[in-house]
C-alpha cells in the first residue's frame, strides 16, 4: 500500500521482479522511448540498516507516478554533500548547504516535477515550509533535514501540495525501496539508476548503496542531476566530505552530456554508522588506512551511477569516454577531455558513426590549454588516426568504421607535452536531443 | 571566360542579375536549402581600385564549381589579420601570422575544399609551394603573399592541384567579382556573404568592401570562418591593424553557432591607399580625428558579415541577439552572453519556439561570472519575463508565444550588479545541424 494515497504504489507493484527493465510500467517514462544504453539488469540493492524509505504520488505535475521521496536516517547520522556551481542555485540547495554546516541529518525530502529553481522569496518559504513539516514528521529540527527538487523551473513549488504527506511518509518508511526510491526522482530519465557495493570495513560488511537522476546533464526545464548514496559505514561528517568530494572529482565531475550546468545539481550521502553495532571501526580520519576499500567501492558506486547518468542522456545512443593523456598536467588533461566532450561537432560526428578526428583536432586546439599540434595523436578505440601532427596513414578505413558502429565509443587524444592524463564520459549528440529540448510547440 | 578552364564561368554568367537569390544555380550550394535567413537581396559591391579578382574551378575537392581565389593588390597595399586562437593552427594560418611582421600584401589565394589544417610537414610544403608560386605570378616576394584554405581538414593539401593556375589568375583579375570571390570560397555556406560601404576620409570618398563564408562556427569537416576586406583608403600599416582588432571585439569575435573553433578562422583586412590619388589623407596614426566615420563604415561592414554568418548558420532557423546588461564588466557580460549563446537548451529552445528563460537562468549561473539571483531580470523582445529573481507575474504567455515565432529573436538578462553590457549573435539549433554533422552515413 501506497502510504499516502492508500492504493497499492507502483514499488510494491513491481518490486517482486524488480531485476528486469520489464518492471517498469510505461506511465513511469517520461519519454516513450527507453534508452538503447540502458543496463540490461538492475542491481539488487540490499537494505541500508538506518535508513527507510517511502514514496507518494503528491501530484506535483505528474499523475499516476510517484514524485514524493522520503528518506529517514536514524539519529547520529552524518552527512556530506557536493552541488552544483551555478550563480543561481535553486532554493534547495542553499537549504542543504546551510544544513550541510552541523553535519548531521535525520530526513531527506526529494520531489520530482518541480525544481523550486527561480523563485525568489516563494522559494525560500517553500523550502523553510518544507523543512519544518519534515523535521516535526521526523522528530528532529530543522536543520537536520536536506531537500532536493527536480523539475521545470521559476514556478513557485507550493510545499502545500505535499508537507501534510511527510507525517504517513516518514512512518511508513521501510529499508527496501531503494528501486521505488530511484523511480520517484525521475524526470526526463528513461530509466531509474542504482547502485550497491560491500565491502570490508575493519572486520565488519559495511554496504553503500546509491540512487541518481540525471537525463540533461540537465535540462532545467525538466531534468537535473540528483543522487543520494547511504552508507552504514560509521564515518564522520568531515571524513564523509572528503571521500565524497574526491570521489565526485572522477566520476560526477567527469560526465557532461550537452555542457549546460543545473541551478539542482545535488549529491548527498549519508552514513548511519549502524555497521558500528557489528562491529566496524568509526573512521574519523581521512587518512585512516583501513579506508581503502571504502574508498574504492564508493568510486565504484559512485562512477556507476554517473555512467548511468550519461547513457541516459537526452536522446543518447552511444556512450562517449574521452581520454586526454600526455597534457601539461591532469587539470589540463581534464579541461582538454571536456572541450572534446563538449564539442557538438564531435558529438554529432559520433551519432554519424564518423570517426572525424579533424573535430577532435578542434577541440584540443580550442581548449586554451598548452598543446603542440605537432605532436599531437588521436585514437578512436585502439586505432591510431594521427600521429604527431599529421594522418596515420596506416589507419585502416575499414576496421574505424566497423570501430564507430559499437555502442561504446572511446577517443583517447595525446597531447604529447606532458604527463597529464584524465578521463570523461559523454554520449553523442542526436537529432533527439533537439526534438527533446525544443520541438515545435504545436 | 574562366581564365583557367577557358570555359565561361559561373560568376560571367550569373553576372548580370545579380541582385537576386535567383543567380545563384543549385549546383553553387553545398545544401539543398537556402537559409530561410538568407537575404532578400545583395549589395551592388563597387570595385575597389587597386584589386584585381579572378576565381577558377580547381577540382580540389569540388566539382562543377569555382574554388580558388586569386585578389591581387596594387604596390604599397598594406595589411592587417585577426585569426583562430587555437592551439592547432592550419598550416595557412601560420603562414598569414608570419607573413604579417613585414605589413604589406600583393596577392591573397584562397582555396575552399581542404582546409590544410593538421598537415605537418605536408602542410608547410604546400603552403611554401604556393607562396612561391604566386609570388612569382605576381612579381613580389613570398612574404607579400597571404593564404587561406577551408575545407575538410587533417587531408593533405597537393599545391600542384592549382599552383600551375595562379600566373593565369593574376593575370586574369579584374575588379568587378566580388560575388564571385564571394561564392568560390563557400563549403557548407548556402549563400554567399558580401558587404561594402563608402565614406568620406577628408574630402574623398572611400571604399570598403568585404566577403565572408561560415556556416558551422565552424564545422573543420567542411567548413571555418574566413573574411576578407579591401578598401582603398590609405592607411598605415600599424592603424589597419589597429581598426580591425577593435573592429572585430564587437562584430566576428561576438556571433558564435555552436561554440566551437576552427583551426583556420582568417579574418585579413587589406589597404591599397589608391584613394589617396583623389585627395584622401594618409592615415598614419590610429588616433586620427578623421577616421571616425571609417572606424564606423568598417564596423558596419563587419557586423554586416558576420550576422550573415550566423543568419546562415548550419540549420538556422532563427537568429538570435543576447544582450546582457548590469553585469560587473563589459568583459563579464559578454562571458555571460556568450554562456547563453552557447547553450544547447537555450538554441533549442528557441528552435522549438519555446521561450524557455529558465535555460537563461541556467545559462547565467553557469557563465562563473558575479551574479546574483535574486537580482536578475530576463526579456525576450520587450517581453520581461522574470525580474528580480522570480517569474514576471505579470507577462502575457500568449504575447510570448506570438514573439517566439519571428525570425529573429532577442533575448535580454540584466544582472543588477553593475554597468557592464554586451551584444553577441547566435542561431537556434535544429534538428537540421545535427543531420548536417552528423547523419548516419548510409
Amino acid at each position: 500500500m501506497c502510504p499516502t494515497t492508500k492504493r497499492p504504489c507502483a514499488g510494491a507493484r513491481y518490486r517482486a521482479n524488480r531485476r528486469s527493465l520489464a518492471i517498469f510500467p510505461p506511465e513511469v517514462f517520461m519519454s516513450a522511448t527507453i534508452s538503447p544504453l540502458a543496463p540490461k539488469k538492475y542491481p539488487k540493492m540490499p537494505d541500508i540498516e538506518g535508513v527507510r524509505i517511502a514514496t507518494a504520488e503528491a501530484g506535483i505535475k505528474y499523475k499516476n507516478r510517484t514524485d514524493l521521496l522520503t528518506m529517514v536516517f536514524d539519529a547520529g547520522t552524518t552527512v556530506a554533500g557536493v552541488f552544483t556551481r551555478s550563480k543561481c542555485p535553486s532554493a534547495p540547495v542553499d537549504f542543504c548547504r546551510q544544513n550541510l554546516a552541523q553535519g548531521k541529518a535525520r530526513v531527506l525530502v526529494v520531489n520530482s516535477g518541480n525544481a523550486n529553481a527561480f523563485t525568489g522569496n516563494k522559494g525560500r518559504a517553500s523550502t523553510a515550509m518544507t523543512g519544518e513539516a519534515a523535521a516535526k514528521a521526523a522528530g528532529c529540527t530543522p536543520d537536520e533535514v536536506f531537500l532536493a527538487s527536480t523539475g521545470v523551473i521559476g514556478e513557485p513549488l507550493d510545499a502545500g501540495k505535499f508537507s501534510h504527506l511527510l507525517a504517513g511518509l516518514v512512518k511508513a518508511g521501510r529499508p527496501d525501496l531503494w528501486t521505488e526510491a530511484a523511480k520517484a526522482i525521475m524526470t526526463t530519465d528513461t530509466y531509474p539508476k542504482l547502485a550497491t557495493a560491500t565491502v570490508k570495513l575493519g572486520d565488519a560488511d559495511v554496504t553503500i548503496n546509491g540512487i541518481a537522476k540525471g537525463a540533461g546533464m540537465i535540462a532545467p526545464d525538466m531534468a537535473t542531476m540528483l543522487s543520494f548514496i547511504a552508507t552504514d559505514a560509521p564515518i564522520a561528517t568531515p571524513v564523509l566530505q572528503d571521500l565524497l568530494s574526491r570521489g565526485t572529482a572522477k566520476t560526477f565531475n567527469a560526465v557532461t552530456v550537452d555542457s549546460d550546468t543545473s541551478t539542482s545539481d545535488t549529491l548527498l550521502m549519508f552514513a548511519t554508522g549502524t555497521a558500528g553495532r557489528r562491529g566496524a571501526p568509526d573512521i574519523t580520519n581521512a587518512g585512516d588506512a583501513r579506508l581503502g576499500a571504502f574508498r574504492r567501492a564508493l568510486g565504484k558506486v559512485l562512477k556507476a551511477l554517473a555512467l548511468q547518468v550519461v547513457r541516459d542522456g537526452e536522446g543518447a545512443r552511444k556512450q562517449v569516454e574521452v581520454t586526454v593523456t600526455g597534457a601539461k598536467s591532469a587539470r589540463s588533461a581534464k579541461r582538454i577531455a571536456l572541450s572534446i566532450a563538449n564539442s557538438p561537432l564531435v558529438k554529432t560526428a559520433v551519432a554519424g558513426e564518423d570517426a572525424n578526428w579533424g573535430r577532435v583536432v578542434m577541440a584540443v586546439g580550442k581548449a586554451g590549454e598548452p598543446a603542440d599540434r605537432d605532436l599531437l595523436s588521436i585514437w578512436f578505440g585502439d586505432i591510431r588516426l594521427a600521429h604527431q601532427g599529421e594522418r596515420d596513414a596506416a589507419y585502416s578505413e575499414e576496421a574505424t568504421s566497423a570501430y564507430m558502429k559499437r555502442d561504446e565509443i572511446r577517443i583517447r587524444a595525446d597531447i604529447g607535452i606532458g604527463r597529464g592524463k584524465a578521463t570523461v564520459w559523454t554520449c553523442d549528440l542526436t537529432k533527439e536531443y533537439v526534438a527533446i529540448n525544443g520541438d515545435y510547440r504545436s
